[in-house]
């Protein structure tokens, strides 16, 4: 069992608010981990502030810890690859990932794309690498990002491949879940790095007869600069017809060394006609 | 301060349901110990899942912790025996114990006896040991066990003496909760090994004006076959009389070393004409 | 990132209640403690049982830990002083401070003196020290000692400052909280140390148009004597035009070595005609 920590302090106007207020947040990681006489390494982790999230359910008091995917994930692997049990990606969001931003708080998460699958309730994800491919699968249940009212009985399935080289990364995300309006999503990423600048870029396409929904495309797009201590980024995103929004932002942080960096950064939600910028010192211990 | 853990991956086909599921669980463990100049130890122990139980009554936030017997215990030890105080056993279950079962997940435990006393509020055990006899005293709080409606105010007292040899263990446990119905209880045990095969068997039987109760009387048995890395258990148990179930299982677990088993049970809730199953892996860390 | 704990086990008769019941009590506080390059000092602090406040807001699982001040703190420091946000004290509290109690669970904090400032949501605290002074200021939230309905809008300001030597100390502290009531508050704080006997005194008087405080004044008094392993105090304390109540007591404490020490204590709140004592063993780890 290891623990390590990080923390944060600043000022926020957040989306929905237009006045300024302070911000802070102070948690700790444990890593739990293990190597059977075999070989295969096993471990488990989750982060103090989930710890007792069960402990809400009144009559579920006994049980509680990072319990059923609500938080943290226990994990086995070896020369098979790696399976993962708990709140874990789906394949395609494993695969794809997102695009990048800097901000110090970042509550509504305005960069990410929409993904179906990867809840809050167990999941399943197995991956397995060889050479420069990745390959993803998982089962789990249907994402908030997705639609406001998850059916919580679904089951979505997500497959993901990803091949990288030092200069770039492709990546490539099916997801179905036919059990929620026939939904299916397929997501495309790239990413490459020259000049001390990483362009990654993001495109999905979903159809789906849940009427909020209703099938559509999205994209998301960010150019992060990075010299010594300073990070820049820009990302621009849109994945309004997916339930989400038009969103764009910048942000920065500067690397004062030993683990605190300041950061701030701004971010305009075009679909809700909102904003909402941060600064202060994020902190890992 | 002092860290440990365990977690679980799996497969569970649970008690009421139909379904498989998949489940995942950790949790770390804090273990407080000091010892006096005077050489008295002390100490506590709760896991990081129980933590901020009492957070959730909104009034008290500041209290939390391990606090008042949800979960966790407080002890002193020394010369004079152990004084324990929180979420302890009654001194009956002390004595006694419960007869084995294995399972991954094991919500129901459905193996356990029934006992009267200690609840998740605050109870206090003292336990004294001398040669092959140990001796135990508690005040605490009616079980959930007993009774779905407990009396919170009531605060049963248990009495229990256990003696032990290499070949064989015996125990008895008197529990009184005079103010819910006028209830009694007792219980004995025993336990011996021979030849790999431990067996276990309680018998227990109880008085109560509670209409849902009414006394009657409980057994259990179980035998525990080990051998290497294997261990394999079956159990049958009917405490349906003091308003638990007929019920019986199978389980086995494989050690894979470093800390981590194969596991995997099944049980039949006789009195629920219902099943369960699960199959995964255990760690502990 | 270091852990450190408490705890603590005995009986208690509540204020408000006629009963003596068991107590117990475990928690852990986690430490994260950095340095950056430029050698500024950064951290925080919470304790287990506040790890997971937010997670009672279902909406806001993910966030969690010790959030925008619920509990626990995040701070810098360097040569132009602390910064700290969280759960912090005002400016005048951290300045002028309590009397001292000797409870071994003191639920009411009877001989605490009454605050504006510094609540349980987030607050801004910034200190100074030069040679024997200490500058301190702050922004934060209404407190709960002040009013039971406090305008969780209200930014309280706050100022004060502490001259010490080593022979006595005294503080000054302005609470200033115009936006509810027009409420602001003046306290004083001297203590000196000799013959083994520390002194503390409070004033304070406040001036506010809110209908159930309406202004006054309020005192706090202690003498604690200390002799190798003993501690003894009295204190007398009467806050009740503020809000508060008269109320006085008496308490000891044991040094048992190692971190264990033997407390108890009796308090008399006179305002609402009711007595509390308790009496048990207090742990640190």
């Amino acid at each position: 069992v290891t623990l390590s920590g990080d923390a944060r302090m600043g000022i926020v106007n957040p989306i929905g608010s237009d006045d300024v207020a302070f911000t802070s947040r102070a948690r700790v990681k444990f890593t739990l981990t293990g190597e059977t006489d075999g070989g295969l390494s096993f471990g488990a982790e989750f982060r103090a502030d989930n710890a007792s999230f069960d402990a809400i359910d009144a009559g579920d008091v006994g049980n509680g810890g990072a319990e059923d995917g609500v938080a943290g994930n226990v994990y086995i692997s070896g020369a098979f690859g790696k399976l993962s049990m708990g709140d874990v990606d789906s394949a395609a969001k494993a695969a794809v990932g997102n695009v990048d931003a800097i901000f110090l708080v970042n509550a509504t998460d305005m960069q990410e794309s929409t993904f179906i699958a990867g809840g809050t309730k167990e999941s399943v994800l197995y991956e397995y690498s060889t050479g420069s491919l990745g390959f993803y699968v998982s089962a789990g249940q249907i994402s908030n990002d997705f639609t406001n009212t998850p059916d919580v009985t679904a089951t979505p399935l997500a497959l993901g491949v990803k091949y990288s080289t030092d200069a770039f990364t492709v990546a490539l995300g099916y997801e179905d879940a036919d059990d929620v309006g026939n939904t299916t999503h397929l997501i495309v990423g790239a990413s490459t790095t020259f000049s001390g600048v990483t362009l990654k870029a993001n495109y999905g396409t979903a159809q789906s007869d849940i009427a909020a929904v209703d099938g559509g495309s999205q994209f998301a797009l960010s150019a992060t600069y990075t010299a010594d201590a300073l990070a820049a980024t820009v990302f621009y995103t849109d994945d309004e017809e997916l339930g989400g929004s038009k969103a764009y932002g910048i942000g920065a942080s500067y690397d004062l060394g030993g683990g605190a960096k300041v950061v701030g950064g701004y971010g305009k939600d075009k679909t809700a006609d909102d904003d909402t910028f941060d600064l202060g010192i994020a902190m890992e211990f």
